[in-house]
């Protein structure tokens, strides 16, 4: 097979389709920080949002003109021009070009009955409009992305007008088309035959001597077909995919690229990333996850929790002799492992793999690592989840290992919340720690209870570790977990520090939010403090551009 | 079209292979239960266990006996004999008959690799392992469904010998044999292909005057094409498909009959139920993951609350003229409704429609929709995010048209929260609260200082507002989120309550998080109490399956 001409581009649109799912909202630096990792996996397209539409938008695009991308192409969404603008007054396309995007993404009408009922433009205006819109965009550098609208709608409405739009497009000099099943209602088959109709077209085209774009297929998932739809549109000969990370994405979501890329680089022999990139593929899906605060979906293929989890007996013991007999795939090539139900054997290697990166010897103090295993499988039966908080799970095999070394001992704290009327709520907290036996008892205010505890330790401690003063929290997760059957529901919190060198997260579990974050709080001092312990002396000024969180 | 020969048979297994799942468990009871509302709508055949297997399902079975179904047929399941073991003498086999089941599925092997690797049977024996079985089966009047597990991968290694695998099915008498994606790997295509060709072999033996069995499907969702991968088997002469409701089932979930019911009915135009029996999907959806004790997916196609949900101000505005600009099809075709989101993305036309639904005026009281629309927009620049606060967009909307009637006014609140060394923290609340009047201050205790507030709440408000009782706080949910610039960040705080019949979520936005969670707390009670106000008396007993959250 021709590699080059099997290769697939990858457009990722979490930071614009995805943002429309319905509990899904990123800030300007979320989705900075969501960039960032595609880029790193090798996305070839990040859609960063729609700059004409709203504030927050244009403000992620100031900020990515600061960041330089290794594979990454920033792109810039909008419409085609209104009816009753030109393309050089249209205040939507000029976002587009102030944006500094390279790569500028336009969607235009393609159903007849959309151009005529809903905008209440002629059918031949919106071929205008089409056609400027793109050759405005071309004039001006942009590599544009033409996105037809409810192509496969279209397409089956009035077949003559859906292809003379993609013609306008095309003629105009897009780069791309990309056929849209945005409402998320067709099929497969349909799919495939329409594309390979539309393949056809553009070959005929380049019989013109006019340029030859390339196809993409943008889908969305209303009937659960959304990875069927792109992977039969690239058997036609789609060479673009768009998708979100983890499917996020309105109604039912869109295509979802932790399935996409392995299905396509895997099971199809489409080269999409390079292949030890695919193994952060896991890794990537939580971290979106993590960022938008949902729960990750333990059945999501590939990178899900439960993905390769055997719980069958017949299964355990066939897949012992032979992993191909229950494992489609080899799940270490996603980032993924297996899990076996129904036995403690699985996961000594990745206590051990995690705690040597972390610097924790497993080995030392003649404790057996299988011990350490059950221990930590025990505090994730209880909700801790150790692959979002490496700061905790270096003190609990420090703990395991008698290698823990508390820098600070909790005496007690006291903490009081006053409201009265309409008056905000005040907070203020006194707490009494030892540091190697010298005592301390300070008091301080805050912004909530937390807040004012984490003042109240760090005033206590400052007067033992200087360095602290670099060190903040700017970032505070709370979620509400099952408990196992008769136990009350639990809350996990999730604090994320940083100072000028390192980022860290701890975690707490408890039926009480304040013990949870306490927990949290009192392991991320603790990681900090042993790091400069570690290092020696203080280092340094504190990270300025770090926002303080207020807890 | 023949609307016979379309016609699908739906074989649900949620019951067997749903159980599965990684957290997935059904008492007997709770099995009767879904086996009744599978029945109820129009399910042809209902897997209900492997009475061989465990006695949980034999008790299933037991339950049965006494049960009329009106249309299911109940079905028991079990492997093909063993090969120390006579038909007679295999205990397997013996504890389906003793099931009474009037249909069997038989597993058996179709994969050379399984036979000797993982069986150490010799590829002819296990041919006999299958003919035996299956005539024996038949022998005593039950109805066979042969599954041939790993049939794709069978027919990717060894061709042959898993043709042979269903011949010898045949041969015994089988009314069906099922073509099996044990390990979801498989892709469309490939199932289209191998399907189309099994069809051609049975129809040969047709010529040869041998009974010829119905063709079915059953697909895991590895590779996240369950239901594609089913889809293509039925375009190529399968006639009986597998699934589970809400694709519960290891690893990944098996075809979800929630989408392929209406995929295959609406837009494919193979009948399986009764049109208004589709109309129950989405309660039949509901009523599973309740029992099951899952949280239903928001996402799924079809039935999850966000599959007809819309975000986007120009969505909406279509929507209102047209629903098939961006709706696939009726959401009161499979039960379920359309949902208008109000959001930062959108317009004003959001906001009324969304108002309209909530039953709050816009127009009233002399007061433009966009004034109001412009105050909302403001919130959302501060954190609030109304699309998923039903709860609180009502009680703001109330206010901004002055229609708001407070069932309770704040006097003041103090928490305090101890903390001794290892000992857990403890937290009282004292409140103060004036309704019509009256004066009412009370304490409590709680896990946190929320838990506490809503304690004391409760308590003080319980006077005058018996109906409380009824309601339940189920989530809490806090982030961090970015304050706008030179601002020190917010926190949002969403919680979620019900009662028997009704499920409203509620935000506050504050620097503070006893504030923010405050401002929440006080909008759940306003708005459980103003629907009891409206409503009249107090309703019923509490709702005792939901589980109270801890905060």
């Amino acid at each position: 097979m021709d590699i080059i001409m099997n290769a697939i581009r990858l457009y990722d649109t979490t930071l614009r389709d995805g943002t429309q799912g319905e509990n899904i909202a990123f800030s300007a630096d979320e989705k900075m920080a969501i960039a960032r990792k595609l880029d790193d996996m090798g996305i070839h397209y990040i859609e960063g949002g729609w700059p004409g539409s709203n504030p927050r938008d244009m403000h992620f695009f100031d900020l990515a003109k600061r960041e330089v991308f290794d594979h990454a192409r920033l792109t810039a969404f909008g419409s085609t021009r209104r009816s009753n603008f030109s393309v050089e007054e249209d205040p939507n396309l000029n976002a587009l070009l102030k944006s500094s995007a390279p790569v500028v993404a336009i969607f235009g009408k393609t159903w007849d009955l959309h151009v005529e009922s809903i905008m209440s433009n002629s059918l031949l205006e919106n071929l205008d409009m089409i056609r400027e819109t793109v050759a405005f965009l071309k004039a001006h550098g942009r590599e544009v992305v033409y996105d037809a609208e409810h192509f496969f709608d279209g397409y089956a409405a009035n077949r003559d007008y859906a292809l003379k739009t993609l013609e306008a497009a095309v003629e105009a000099g897009a780069d791309w088309v990309v056929l849209c099943d945005t409402n998320g209602g067709s099929l497969p088959f349909d799919v495939e035959a329409a594309t390979r109709n539309v393949q056809a077209k553009l070959a005929a085209g380049s019989r013109q001597a006019r340029p030859v774009p390339g196809i993409g297929i943008h889908t969305h998932n209303d009937s659960g077909l959304a990875l069927a739809n792109t992977l039969a549109a690239v058997r036609a000969g789609a060479r673009m995919v768009h998708g979100t990370v983890n499917g996020y994405g309105e109604r039912c979501g869109n295509a979802d690229l932790t399935s996409l890329i392995p299905v396509l680089q895997i099971k199809m022999q489409h080269p999409c990333v390079a292949e030890e990139k695919l193994a952060n593929l896991k890794s990537l899906s939580r971290f979106v996850s993590e960022t938008a605060n949902q729960v990750p979906s333990n059945t999501r293929p590939f990178v899900g929790k439960s993905a390769f989890a055997h719980k069958g007996g017949i299964h355990v013991s066939a897949i012992m002799k032979e992993p191909r007999a229950y494992e489609h795939m080899d799940p270490a090539k996603v980032g993924n492992r297996r899990r076996v139900l129904v036995s403690d054997l699985s996961g000594k290697s990745n206590v051990e793999y995690k705690a040597k990166e972390l610097g924790v010897t497993l080995g030392g103090n003649g404790i057996d690592s299988r011990v350490i295993v059950g221990r930590i499988k025990e505090l994730e039966e209880q909700g801790y989840q150790f692959d979002v908080a490496d700061g905790t799970f270096k003190i609990m095999v420090e703990k395991f290992t008698e290698q823990f070394q508390p820098l600070f001992d909790l005496e007690s704290f006291r903490v009081s919340i006053e409201k009265d009327k309409d008056q905000p709520c005040s907070a203020h907290a006194t707490i009494k720690v030892t540091v190697g036996g010298s005592e301390e008892i300070t008091a301080a205010e805050g912004l909530g209870p937390v807040s004012a505890l984490d003042n109240a330790l760090r005033k206590a401690l400052g007067r033992f570790y200087p360095d602290l003063d670099t060190m903040r929290l700017v970032d505070f997760k709370v979620r509400v977990i099952d408990g196992r059957e008769g136990t009350a529901a639990k809350v996990r919190v999730l604090i994320e520090s940083r100072d000028h060198d390192d980022i860290w997260t701890t975690i707490g579990v408890s039926e009480d939010i304040i013990e949870a974050s306490w927990q949290a709080l009192a392991d991320s001092f603790q990681y900090k403090l042993a790091k400069a312990d570690e290092k020696g002396a203080a280092c340094g000024d504190a990270a300025s551009h770090t926002k303080q969180v207020s807890l």
